[in-house]
């Protein structure tokens, strides 16, 4: 492994994520080794899922919690009404300082974009919503054919499963390529480690 | 689609259960048009996966239920523990009499072969763990070259990932390909429909 220090990594939760976008990067990075300290930020103490599943956070938003490293903002159709509340923002903007690095999945990319994390870098997001997500935020490059995008510190992913592919490729820049394909191996994945790869850019536009 | 009953999914958890066992599934099981009605059940209201994440259970093991028309068992290094408490096998032994379909995933498939389910039945399991799952139950006929194995109401899939190529074949069982197929596409999700084509094979045994 190239670094060896833990990384502290947030969670961005909210009625109506959507599941593989949090559990499938969180499988990944639950298998590092322990080299992230996982945790679940929500306005409440209990957040559901789109598919109503209940997840207990480790600390709400206003909680006054350490800096993190790694922030990870999930999509879903909850985004569709998260967006026009400021706590989610205001969140982000107080964290996105201290960060090294921001992930989102799916169309927990149009938190960055209306949150000005976007502006002037290349980004995706889920096929299917690339229309209303663009919509958000100014002077963003979206990139409609990618598996993943990485711009500096940002990671944005298509939807939903890419997660899993762009938390792998994460690992791979972390902690190196061969580090990252035992963990595939280990959770039985198939990983698209290419992020120019990406079979549904025909289905979706 | 061929069938249009909803159908009552279990979900039965444990502490230790790996997270991508569960959400793999639920992800695609909740795109289906609220073909499932899913519930989540553990000996307490609150269920820690291995990787600290918690959820709140719907049902306890002891709630006087209504019967599930599928029952989802996970996998996960909770399992090594877990096989060896009656509370998880009680319930199953009792609820397997009514349900259509039971489906394990990973290491899930400990609980199906110490409780008599797999009984004179094909099955696999994770690639990594099956010397230590083949220690129990008896005249199971282990697949070691499996994505996943259908004998009968009995659906058993190799390890983590492999639970979504089998969820997404189950619901082609049920719904048809094409259905199924437009569920991968919306999460944007390769799915391996053939479970015969394990590229785990050689990794771990």
């Amino acid at each position: 492994m190239e670094k060896s220090l833990t990384l502290k990594l947030a969670v961005l939760l909210y009625d109506g994520f959507e599941l593989l976008d949090v559990f499938g990067p969180l499988e990944v990075f639950g298998q590092c080794d322990n080299q992230f300290e996982i945790s679940l930020i929500g306005e409440n103490e209990i957040i559901q899922a789109y598919q109503g599943q209940r997840l207990v956070t480790d600390y709400k938003l206003d909680d006054n919690t350490e800096k993190f490293d790694v922030i990870l903002v999930p999509g879903g159709l909850g985004s569709r009404q998260q967006i026009y509340s400021s706590k989610l923002g205001d969140w982000l903007i107080k964290h996105n300082q201290a960060a090294q690095y921001i992930l989102s999945v799916c169309t927990g990319a149009v938190f960055l974009a209306q949150y000005g994390l976007l502006s002037n870098k290349r980004a995706t997001t889920n096929k299917m919503a690339m229309d209303w997500v663009m919509e958000f935020g100014e002077n963003i490059h979206w990139q409609k054919k990618a598996r993943w995008v990485v711009d500096g510190q940002i990671w944005t992913s298509s939807g939903v499963s890419a997660g899993i592919d762009m938390s792998l490729a994460f690992v791979a820049e972390l902690f190196g390529f061969e580090y990252a394909k035992a963990v595939a191996d280990k959770i039985e994945y198939v990983w698209n480690a290419d992020s120019d790869c990406d079979p549904f850019y025909l289905h979706g536009l």
